[in-house]
């Protein structure tokens, strides 16, 4: 029995904690292939080109949306970044999911494109929590957590153009929800090629 | 956050092993409420009434069916089987989630009156591995055995009707499978009463 390769996409408001969500489900679940993202942002310590992202100037950026190279792409803050189109349509087609991390933005762009994904929106426990978080990992600034926050409450309205709601309480409550999903929408009648 | 109560439906051909999946997910997931049939027919042994089944006379039956009492109602081989109405849906108003273990027959006619509800299909490994497990829990005759089988092959043609198709390959990973639709189907947004 074959089925078809499924995109799974992992979205939520920043700091809400998608990234650590993706790296221990990715521990978790097996036959997943992670897309990866091209960025014009600056390497964060401990990011690997081709890893975490793929690293490019903006002149190579520009050239990729002129050449039609992306299932989306977006201006975050004063960066770029984009989803590269062939890399997941051939996984797909070769009967791979696929695990997409993204932004709320970049969710809604792909989901106009691929609306047979599963999209699934993380929420914070709370406004407060997250404020919390932000601050609490020292990566951005305080006038970059300020426009965050402002934007979230915006952010959590777009839940209803989503599939799946889990809400971040704990990363290990978070990751069983999510990998429940991905069980469920393998066993899903319409996602079997059934003979 | 509150949510709605869902309709988990357990069903497949005879023998595939629907019985024991219910008991052992029963056992692992929480805040679930059996649906007990009523039937007319005779308890097996170690059978309880109220707990496996609602063992009533044929008369019984009978009224009820009168009363529109079912949501469902069945006649397999000489007994009649059906589902009560009233007690599934007073527990979905009050938010529980139902599990309903039915044959496939059942499970269509629930269908059309519950369409919304979520419908497990659970598979033999194959139509070999059935007429093991028939004959190896000793329960049938031969003659029911084979009616049985000549059945089953036709009722898997139903699995299209279904949400979700689970292959009782091993009990642990059915039921793993099993648990796995159950969160996430509390996880869909359509499922939530989002504020």
């Amino acid at each position: 029995m074959t089925r078809k390769g499924i995109l799974f996409v992992i979205s939520g408001p920043s700091g809400v904690g998608k990234g650590t969500i993706k790296e221990a489900l990715l521990a978790k679940v097996n036959d997943m292939t992670l897309s990866i993202s091209v960025t014009t942002r600056k390497p964060r310590t401990g990011e690997i080109n081709g890893k975490d992202y793929f690293f490019v100037t903006s002149e190579e950026f520009t050239r990729k949306i002129d050449r039609n190279e992306f299932l989306e792409w977006a201006q975050v803050y004063s960066n770029l970044y984009g989803t590269p189109r062939n890399f997941v349509i051939n996984e797909l087609q070769k009967g791979h999911d696929v695990l997409l991390e993204i932004d709320i933005q970049g969710a809604l762009q792909v989901k106009e494109k691929m609306p047979q994904g599963v999209y699934i929106f993380i929420n914070p426990p709370s406004i407060k929590e997250l404020a919390n978080r932000l601050s609490s990992r020292g990566k951005d600034t305080l006038e970059s957590i300020s426009k965050r926050l402002a934007a979230c409450e915006d952010e959590m309205k777009q839940v209803k153009y989503y599939n799946y709601l889990v809400v971040n309480d704990s990363v290990d409550e978070a990751v069983r929800n999510i990998k429940s999903i991905i069980i469920a929408e393998r066993c899903k009648i319409e996602n079997l090629n059934l003979r």
